[in-house]
């Protein structure tokens, strides 16, 4: 029997230990929580969906009667302020209320119908049917940034829940208590609607043993992951590396480039530099959308967007950060990066928060496109309240950066329409590298909704093809099966004639419910 | 600069040099090829849905306009008869009809609109619109085994184009001829319809230098491949192993298991011998979803189809293989398995076809699911006229085998209602390693059509979650792309206000058109 050691919760702001004791899993905890998924399989995939819908409610439910015992744990874990951390439990908890309801409504899984056509010539068509099915256990890796929204019951969990899939969260070191917290809500949830004892389990560690066994175990059908582009990297490593491969939804980081154009910035340069300001230092910066890149052409309006961005940088006061290995990294990666040949600090906030700890002062740098274009290590992600400013003489420079960073979450354009008729042949770039495109905002605080796409071309995720944020995150976890020339008895009630579930489905090409 | 030498073409059934010489492609090649596709995508991919249709068509026409010179030359190089050469055109012509149909009517890009809700607490909502886009140039691996539909004009390659993505075909090298035929069909449609020039290429080579250049060129997107687990395994590793890793579509090969169960057999065991020794046989058992495995209890019905299979193997008379090493392949791989402890031979087809070369002869061995639950070796696909029956001993051992065997493209259940109750249970194990399962048929004769799904859990393809037959073919090479309170003007039709291409789309969680 393996001897594990206790490992604490950090107050981030603090430096001090929190309340409570953590186990880091062993081999056999391993193997049991994904015996237990391999068991619950087969029940949970057959559960009606109504009953699926109402287990993903009582999880929400569970998580707000964990009331301010809930706010309180997670703010001192990850150092984010009460009111991020109770707008982060109000998207987990809406996370789960829209995922009850795609699956109450039930035609995410994509019935089609094409009827047999026993005439044919010249041979006879047979009655063929296909719909999404879930594709067993899936591992889930809480992240650091989002305590509550990507972690125990946060996205990748309610997504791979609705698709039918059982899950294991290895829990991140970083917020054990809220991780023990969360998952006692979803343990009551659990029991309170009757599902399987297997469908969830949350294993802890402070290390990476318990991450590569998860990956290895032959039963894990999918990995969901949310971090470092080392990290991302070497579990789909891992993965591809199996007998059987698997998938691993990686979302690595981004520097999430925004476009400057010179008509916006000399009607309100001013006004982009506070919204960015805000965009760059919200939550100390630890953000998958953190504007890294500010991009523009010399001119007086940019002049006017640095002051601007001077002015509001120099007052924001320093800010937690989520522990001390991302502080010391954000230290070490923006020292380096300053020291770079041609690279010059624009602003760095001057106000420091004496006697806390893990404190981030937002900074950003400047440097010319002619620079940055030879110099790779000027598009490395420095994860916190950071952006570098880069600056171009022509259009062609534009593009040419675009193309140089490679695949980007979201690529921002602030425009004027006379910019948006003059830069127009810039957006097809644009459009080729990230997996989202806007316009005149930020790209901070991603909307959780249908059309959302929060995946980019690599290296921002490991498949473009995927989001991890929206209601199109549950096609992750599901693969197509079809049914030829069945039993009408046998066949799922979402293929049946007669359509008893009342879903849209896609019956011999007319869509029709 | 690279002296190549060419290749010729052979054909199946004399071993001697058809017209023709055949140049492998060099380095220089593939470059011009694939910067020629990077050119021409952005021009491809905004060509309106109407004139892609068109192009598809007209590629489908001029293939039909190549007459009997085609199908001459697909069946000497092939080694299949002019029938199946025939049904096979007529399939790639109506594949090619199928996704014009698909392109044309439109919905197929997922449209998605969430509307903006500025009045909303704590923060507003802004307009969010997401479709899928193309991935950019795709390679294409001709098959050996559907010298049409699953090569230069086939299924992949029809599915990309589809999509809006500039394809590069590696044509097969038992089949040179034909290929050059249908690339010189799309090139005109090409020229006709005003295509971009790099929106098809095709390159040959005889060995595997291309292809692996090919999969690491930087601009590739995504790779399609049908043929061996070894090939697809040795392509997928490239493509993982690149700075910027591209996703593989392999579909490795199956054996298709087929479930006879006792009361169908009781009643109709000739019948049932009669329709099986037919797909074992059909096409020289060259199929991915040939039945390589046939699974029943002992019983006296099982024996009548034992009977019944001999009387209709042995009748049956050797077929042309496609190649010289498939026919030594399927030799070498058939002997050594009837070597195997306890495998016996059921029976073997009397009738050889003298003097003609690459002669397969159809042949169906048995073992008892107790040995062959404990020999792996006895799960490997043999490519060719060849299956294996496995002999049970109760229903648990039927189960056990299809745990045994892993992903399989199809699983085919051969029964009475009276089996569908009996062995209900069953079904939840077959449904987990299969794309289709499939009810009194036989798994050959893959529909193309939007329900079928033609790809089933590793290693039968390399992602379950893509089917490679039918319409949803194209999600292969499409991701999706979001805009956010995009400029209402620049809006790709698909997306704009009063859905200028009537399409369905899901505006506000309503489908709608």
């Amino acid at each position: 029997m393996a001897i594990t050691t206790a490992f604490g919760a950090i107050d981030a702001a603090t430096g001090e230990l929190l309340e409570g004791d953590f186990y880091p899993a062993g081999k056999e905890d391993v193997d049991t929580a994904m015996a237990l998924a391999v068991q619950a399989f087969p029940v949970y995939k057959n559960i009606d969906k109504d009953r699926k819908a109402a287990f993903l409610r009582a999880i929400a439910n569970e998580i707000l009667e964990l009331g301010d015992t809930l706010i309180e744990r997670a703010c001192a874990e990850s150092g984010l302020p009460a009111g991020r951390i109770q707008g982060e439990r109000g998207r987990t908890v809406g996370q789960l209320n829209l995922f009850a309801d795609l699956v109450a409504e039930g035609s995410w899984v994509e019935a089609i119908i094409d009827s047999e056509q026993p005439e044919r010539q010249p041979a006879p068509r047979p009655d063929i049917r296909r719909m999404l099915v879930p594709l067993g256990p899936v591992v889930v890796f809480g992240a650091s940034n989002f305590p509550l929204a990507f972690s125990v019951a946060g996205g990748d969990t309610v997504s791979a829940l609705a698709a039918g899939c059982p899950v294991i969260v290895k829990a991140h070191a970083a917020h054990p208590g809220t991780s023990a917290l969360v998952a006692s809500a979803i343990a009551k949830a659990v029991l309170a609607t009757g599902m399987p004892e297997g469908v969830f389990s949350m294993l802890f560690d402070s290390g990476y043993e318990v991450g590569a066994l998860l990956v290895k175990h032959p039963k894990t059908k999918a990995v969901t992951f949310t971090g470092s582009f080392k990290g991302g990297m070497a579990l789909s490593k891992l993965a591809a590396e199996r007998p059987v491969p698997v998938p691993v939804f990686a979302e690595m980081g981004s520097i999430n480039p925004v476009l400057l154009l010179p008509e916006a910035l000399e009607l309100r340069a001013e006004a982009i530099a506070a919204q960015y300001a805000a965009s760059i230092t919200m939550g100390a910066g630890q953000f998958c959308t953190n504007p890294g890149l500010l991009l523009g052409i010399a001119s007086s309006g940019l002049t006017r967007f640095k002051e601007g961005l001077k002015d509001k940088i120099s007052e924001i006061s320093s800010s937690t950060m989520l522990t001390k290995g991302i502080c010391d990294n954000y230290h070490s990666l923006s020292s380096a990066l300053l020291k770079e040949k041609e690279v010059s600090l624009l602003v760095k906030s001057e106000f420091s928060t004496e006697g806390v700890s893990n404190q981030a002062l937002a900074t950003v740098a400047e440097v010319s496109a002619k620079v940055f274009l030879e110099n790779p290590s000027l598009k490395e992600e420095i994860f916190g309240p950071w952006s570098l400013l880069v600056v171009a003489e022509n259009p062609a420079e534009l593009e040419a950066v675009l193309h140089f960073i490679g695949g980007q979450l979201t690529v921002s354009v602030m425009a004027e329409d006379s910019d948006l008729e003059a830069f127009s042949g810039l957006f097809d770039a644009a459009e080729d590298i990230t997996g989202r495109i806007l316009l005149n905002g930020v790209p901070t605080g991603v909307e959780v909704c249908a059309a959302m796409q929060h995946g980019g071309p690599f290296p921002a995720t490991s498949d473009s093809r995927f989001t991890s944020v929206g209601t199109t995150a549950i096609r992750r976890f599901v693969r197509p099966l079809s049914w030829q020339n069945w039993d009408k008895k046998l066949l799922p009630a979402a293929l049946q004639d007669g359509n008893p579930l009342n879903i849209w489905r896609m019956v011999d090409q007319t869509m029709t419910k």
